[in-house]
């Protein structure tokens, strides 16, 4: 008797080998009718798969890869506790890797993933070149990949955000409500999602209150701390007029109260800051720093979630897959209204 | 004409071909004499290694792992910064791997890398096990192993760490001189080596200024924070004649602040708080946190130079490299002295 194979299954059934291996796979692009027929016809002959050829196929390495930008953030110091959370659950291994805000750093470790060293990518995108081939690869190449929070536009994948919108607008509209009227925006790149869609919302609240958004009050550091304190001292020194201070990071929030103190500015006296923050110690700070919190873990662990679902059905996740999540604004000392306003 | 390979040169040499193989890799266990004999034969004799298979034996995976407690620590954030710029310019990728201060994880983690996935390892260990299985595997397959910070004793590789008992015995000396009698050590698991050498470095302060260390005075916490939280406040509550506080990690810091705020405790009048520390944002704290800051970006640094030496000798790291930095005190005003003290 003939060995049973994928190819005597595939003549038998007049279907390619392609078809009958991925209707074995359970494959999503395989209809239910066609796995059916193939499975009745495997169980019939009783075809055995060769365990080591499926393991390669797979590429079952037991590891997911992480990509962030970087690691001194509690945002993805909290996202990665979520994922590590749904890794275990799942009997999978995380692995980090950073791209320190580098968009070939970023390229070469996606290739580096592209190549099978990993069952799945769960990303949180540079955001500042407009290439996307590396990324292209991981789809082409069937590895399942998400993004979270800073995500690339054009990719048909799941995304999991939050409202970065809604906040940059709920934020500005804070410093407003407590009294500010010109409002410094301190952000990173404008190509980072993120970022455009939390200046987006500063600049609709701003409208809203009869303000016209003002270029030179927008700030668009990188993230390092003492060429971000100079800019920051630069910006306040030659707008005397700014009384409220928005900032899309963490980092921006920590490098605008340093420079505060150099200048002797009283927050919120003076000046009132808001900012983006997953920071435990906000509220420890001198005054306690008033936040815009985003559900970093809940992000995680949803980014984490669609993978496994990717990757135990064998199907790459989409776009529908997609969440989008809400943060949250902690009012404290920083944004407080003051009797007088402003350094003027 | 015979082909040329390792097993002709081996026979014509009288060697292994292990031996001979290791001598063309330039193997530190291969003596000098040795490696001139078999190059002389392979020059004659035009010998061409098989370049996959030499890939393949000396697994340049072109990626060293860094296996870490927890993340959301600046010194480790800032040692990975030191690891990467290293690892940037001899043209590696760096993958990181976190234990979350559990010694299975660690191990399994470590049996992954001995797996050949990288071709090196930067550790800073778990500590809570004794346990050495796995790392004396990595030591066997002659994958270089470097400890940074919290270092297993007993392992014949480097390490690379900082003054951890001058430095236990400065921050305790520090707050003694400011006035304080009566001080709690807030640290971890006693077998992690950096904390067991920051508290005899506390005991050994304690007794120079005629104090016996009071066992009731040390809390062991784990990394987790609400938990921490209720045993200081329970250990402030039950002894009202705690004066000062030193803890051997950032983030019991920050718990102490927290509860010091909640008990309505006044930093530095009613209780002084010393901190190992790298986090940027303790001159912005209220008060800002008088702190012991470890070179952190300079150890990643020596770790990863050590490393590389080793990969590129094909020599694993040895205990004579080991290196000890120095930490530094910063003064600042959570520790200040006070016209009266304490609670009593």
């Amino acid at each position: 008797m003939k060995p049973v194979n994928l190819k005597t299954l595939a003549q038998e059934l007049n279907l390619s080998v392609a078809t009958v291996s991925r209707a074995l796979n359970d494959r999503f692009e395989i209809s239910q009718p066609t796995k059916d027929r193939v499975l009745r016809l495997a169980a019939q002959r009783n075809y055995l798969p060769n365990p080591h050829a499926s393991s390669l196929r797979r590429s079952q390495s037991k590891t997911i890869g992480v990509v962030i930008p970087e690691v001194a953030n509690h945002f993805f110091a909290l996202a990665i506790n979520g994922i590590e959370e749904v890794a275990r659950l799942n009997d999978y291994h995380v692995l980090i890797y950073l791209t320190h805000d580098d968009d070939q750093r970023e390229a070469a470790i996606v290739r580096l993933l592209a190549s099978g060293r990993v069952d799945g990518v769960l990303l949180s995108g540079v955001g500042t070149s407009r290439q996307l081939t590396h990324l292209n690869l991981l789809l082409e190449r069937h590895i399942p990949l998400v993004f979270f929070d800073r995500v690339y536009e054009g990719l048909a994948t799941a995304t999991v955000t939050t409202d970065d919108y809604a906040s940059g607008y709920q934020a500005t509209r804070h410093l407003l409500e407590a009294g500010c009227r010109t409002i410094a925006h301190l952000t990173l790149s404008p190509t980072i999602s993120i970022c455009q869609r939390r200046r987006q919302g500063y600049q609709a609240a701003l409208r809203e209150f009869g303000l016209s958004p003002d270029k030179e009050l927008l700030l668009e550091a990188k993230n390092e701390g003492p060429a971000n304190e100079r800019a920051i001292e630069a910006l306040l020194r030659r707008r005397r007029d700014i009384d409220g201070i928005f900032t899309a990071v963490e980092s921006l929030a920590m490098s605008s109260y340093q420079v505060c103190q150099n200048l002797g500015l009283r927050i919120p006296t003076d000046i009132k800051i808001i900012s983006f923050s997953n920071s435990a110690t906000a509220a420890l700070l001198l005054p306690p720093l008033t936040t815009i919190t985003q559900p970093a873990h809940a992000i995680g662990k949803a980014a984490a979630e669609i993978i496994f679902q990717g990757i135990s059905k064998n199907c790459p996740p989409s776009p529908t897959q997609s969440l989008e999540l809400k943060s949250e604004l902690f009012a404290r000392a920083s944004s407080a209204a003051t009797p007088s306003l402003g350094r003027r």
